[in-house]
C-alpha cells in the first residue's frame, strides 16, 4: 500500500479498506475482479461502503464497481466508487452521468437466457 | 413479491435475491437505499453478484447500484444491477455508458474533505 493511500485511509480491516480517492493508487496484488474475490473476503465492502455513505451525507449517490477494460476499469484490484450525486440525473457535469441502452430483448428471448443460467448457477 | 419476478430467480437467501431483469419489478417493502439496510443484511449479495457473473461469464462488467433520483434510482428497494459490457468502454450502444466528470479538487481540498469525513466516522 502506497503512504500516500494510506494517509487518505477511512475505515480498514483484515478484508477490506476505505479511502478518500486522490487519483492514481498502487497497484493491487490480490483479486483483480469480483468474481476473482473469495468470498469470505466480501463481508466487510458494503458494511464500509454504508458507513462511509452516511459519513459523506449523500442523499443521491451510485456504487460503481468495474470490471475489465470495457467496463472502465483501470486499476487492477477490485474496488468500488461511491459516487455523490448532488445534482439532478440529467445534469452530466457532476456525479456519475450514466448511459444504458435497453437491448429490445422479446420475453422469449430473456426467459431462454434465464433458463441458461439458472441451470449454470444451480449446478455450481 | 411478483410471480413475474419470481420466475426468473437466480438466487434466494434469507436476506438476498439475485433475479433476471425483465423490466418493472415489484415495489420493495424494505430498505430504500443502502443506507438502510442493516449490515447483517448485507452479507449474501456480493456472493450472490459473483455467482450470477461467472454464470454469465462475462469478462468485462459493471457492477451498479443507485440511491436517490438523481442517481438513476428508480425502484424504492436496494438492488444492485450486473451489467455486462462485452464491447469497448467508448461504444455507448451496449452495456453501461458511463461519465465521469473530474471536480479538479486540489490536494489541500480534498485534504480537508477527508479530514472531515475520517472524524465523523471515527465517532460512530
Amino acid at each position: 500500500m502506497s503512504s500516500s493511500l494510506a494517509s487518505f485511509k477511512l475505515l480498514e480491516s483484515e478484508t477490506a479498506l476505505a479511502f478518500m480517492d486522490v487519483g492514481p493508487i498502487a497497484k493491487g496484488h490480490h483479486a483483480r475482479t469480483l468474481v476473482d474475490l473469495p468470498d469470505s473476503e466480501m463481508k466487510d465492502i458494503l458494511p464500509f461502503v454504508k458507513k462511509c455513505a452516511t459519513a459523506v451525507g449523500a442523499e443521491h449517490w451510485n456504487l460503481l464497481q468495474n470490471n475489465g477494460r470495457n467496463a472502465h476499469q483501470e486499476v487492477d484490484h477490485v474496488h468500488f466508487h461511491m459516487i455523490p450525486k448532488p445534482v439532478p440525473a440529467s445534469d452530466r457535469s457532476v456525479g456519475l452521468g450514466i448511459d444504458w441502452p435497453s437491448q429490445g430483448m422479446k420475453m422469449d428471448e430473456i426467459k431462454t437466457v434465464y433458463e441458461q443460467l439458472k441451470a449454470k448457477i444451480d449446478k455450481e
